[in-house]
């Protein structure tokens, strides 16, 4: 596996891949890696003959700063995992490596990126959308990998890739949830024992609810703060919080019991 | 010449002369053609083994209607002169196939775009760099050619290339001026015969004006309605307007006597 600091050389690396007719599977990653980014690596190694993944924590991305300070950090850990899964290639790049710009140049969407999780984050679809786009540049990936976890992020970096005729596929990979029904998240981990109990009815009300409200209800009574339940295309989508560390979470609208 | 209207034609024409290691000069236009986009097509063609011009008058970099429905549209005069230029490759798409998502994707810088242009026409360079950015990922060139009359656009086309790692290169091209020293725009065609004369001293007082200052009092007492005169980074900017057209030009402050 080699881990590349610098843009320069992965560039240089991935010249010489097209060059040999390699296809790319890029997964972008904030690091703090679980089963859910290891589902979005095989799935990448599957489909393509190289896989390149990502690990950097974007600052842009957090309307908040003591949610970026408290991101996890797991970089030792995650290099472990991604060598044990058989990555060939991790791109590691500095702040000021992927923003030479110092964030002066942005990317945004001016509806879809507003509500739902845009509402409550301001912000944050400018920091995830000049990020991706960013590194879907860098990376020069025939397929890049994310998951539905994050429904409203996938769905707008779709809408990125065809507004700028990017050449790379975006692949959406189903979200992988703990035995309990908990979807895999690097936030999971700052859950004390309780409220990590108590996180697991936040899909479990969400799939079972007969409408939304019915279902923000039932989340406040069980303890969440909730920060929106809504319907939408098909899929209910749902953000809540417990204590300091928010949640989000959708399920297919079929399901929904 | 081969005239494309649709994307998808265009592109597979382009991965073709990709695999042929056929380098491309890309040179982007709102049409009404003038030596100045002449100039940029002869250096486009010196320099790549194909070259590819595009001519789509962006509706979101103008933000006055009626200057938008004024610019002047002469397509068949455009495909003439580039016929006789003998460009290979002719991009004029649609509105609705460069938008696909209707603008709801824009790129934004801002800093440097809110100054001088973008102070006297709000969301102008939003427009401009987003089409700029949908265009090179369209062409996949190795250069993309911009003239340096619109010196600001270029230095903030620079840096979208540098913050999103665009493959492309921007080359910039000298300022073509008529004999009285106009520099050529599309725009100069909707002078009065009058205030085409007068225009003539645009360049000149730019030129051997002392101070930015002493050049907007001569402006103004030779008619003209000043919008800036500005010296910055070794150049001199200065916007101007002769009745309902606007005009723009940058000299080097060396030059300035």
């Amino acid at each position: 596996m080699t881990v590349f600091e610098r843009l320069p050389a992965w560039r240089q690396a991935r010249a010489t891949q097209v060059r040999a007719g390699l296809t790319l599977g890029f997964v972008p990653t904030m690091g703090a890696l679980h089963d859910g980014h290891v589902s979005l690596v095989r799935r990448s190694q599957a489909e393509n003959d190289c896989t390149l993944v990502s690990i950097f924590v974007n600052p842009a991305q957090f309307e908040d700063a003591t949610d970026f300070a408290k991101y996890p950090r797991t970089l030792d850990g995650d290099l472990r995992i991604l060598q044990g899964e058989g990555v060939d290639y991790v791109l590691a790049p500095s702040e000021s490596d992927l923003y030479p710009d110092g964030f002066r140049y942005r990317v945004t969407e001016i509806e879809r990126s507003k509500g739902l999780e845009g509402a409550h984050r301001p912000g944050h679809f400018d920091g995830v959308l000049t990020v991706v786009l960013k590194l879907l540049q860098i990376a020069s990936a025939e397929r890049a990998y994310f998951g539905e976890k994050d429904w409203q992020q996938l769905n707008l970096v779709r809408g990125l890739v065809e507004a700028f005729f990017l050449p790379t596929s975006i692949v959406a990979c189903q979200t992988i949830r703990e035995a309990d029904g908990l979807a895999l998240s690097s936030r999971n981990r700052r859950l004390g024992s309780k409220d990590r109990e108590r996180a697991s009815q936040f899909y479990r009300i969400l799939s079972v609810a007969l409408t939304a409200d019915a279902a923000s209800h039932k989340l406040r009574e069980a303890g969440f703060i909730v920060d929106y339940v809504t319907d939408c295309q098909g899929r209910r989508l749902g953000a809540v919080r417990l204590g300091d560390v928010r949640l989000i979470d959708n399920v297919p609208l079929g399901e929904t019991r």
